[in-house]
């Protein structure tokens, strides 16, 4: 597909990526109305505020945590694992814009604790152990963080859209967004 | 799944959410380097350039066309077709942060000329003819330009995530954004 890049340019782009999430997520999200933001992008799926407390966890538990641990650790201490529900109990009372601000402070800070670390390509070959897949690297992790990124932000489109699915009529048909949520089989664009 | 809000809420909100898509293009893709921006969503899918070329053909050529033949001719004239691979040629010279640019100065002319019709809630169940799904009401078309939206800047970051389909390594087995470009029926997140 395309070539892993140079150590210090993968950091630096991958970064680069990171640090646009919270960003995006303003545009698309803050004060956007309900009619937009109530529905999960499948029918037992999240809603878009679901996915912003995704991500949250992720920033509390998950990114900089397994970082640290490799540096520490490498592989003897395999990482925590980390609960992928915390959000629909902790952000119950919380508003979705309250969720993205607080997104986007906890990105900013793990960037800049990222970045304090000063890491060098040797760094980014480091081995962790992962508790079902085994054997991963820091490159691996980082471009995981910024892929999960993609990944969620994704699921936030197709909540978005599904909310209008009855609006658009004749056009369903179309509208690969909107048939992916009933049969993920669906190719159409 | 939503009820459809009443016409002048449909028509605030929907506007809201088109106005938003240049403001998220460029926070996502504005001088983000070409290791993330030279894959397609798909093996014979779109770059993201691809993806911002063909929403610019919609501004040129489809949203407001269709809406003023609406408005113009009933259902009495289909609305034009468009060609859906337009930008392939007529971008080709471009850059990727010229043709966000581009479509934001267009979005903004196309929402201003759509605020100069003053849209009463008659007008939004006003019906045309498309060419194919044949009759279609205003507010079809308008909810389809929002979620038209939705379903390319998807499509973008599907683009963005297969740039590092090697990088995150064992990891993509979790990646649902990742597995659905090689098998669309791929369901895990």
């Amino acid at each position: 597909m395309t070539e892993i890049a140079s150590d210090s340019t993968f950091l630096a782009e991958t970064t680069n990526l990171l640090g646009r999430t919270p960003l995006v997520l303003q545009a698309l999200l803050s004060s956007l109305p309900a009619s937009w933001t109530d529905t999960p992008d499948t029918p037992d799926g999240w809603r878009p505020r679901d996915v912003v407390g995704h991500l949250i966890t992720g920033e509390l538990a998950d990114w900089m945590a397994r970082t640290n641990r490799i540096l520490e650790h490498g592989s003897s201490k395999a990482f925590d694992r980390f609960d992928r529900f915390a959000m629909l109990d902790r952000d119950r009372d919380r508003s979705l814009d309250d969720l993205v601000a607080q997104f986007a402070s906890l990105r900013a800070a793990n960037l800049r604790a990222l970045a304090a670390l000063g890491l060098g390509d040797a760094d980014l070959d480091c081995v962790g152990l992962h508790p079902s897949l085994g054997e991963v690297t820091l490159r691996n992790l980082l471009a995981t963080w910024s892929v999960h990124d993609l990944d969620h932000t994704g699921q936030i489109y197709a909540g978005l859209a599904g909310s209008h699915d009855a609006a658009v009529g004749p056009w369903k048909v179309y509208l690969g967004i909107l048939l992916r949520r009933n049969d993920p089989a669906a190719v159409a664009r």
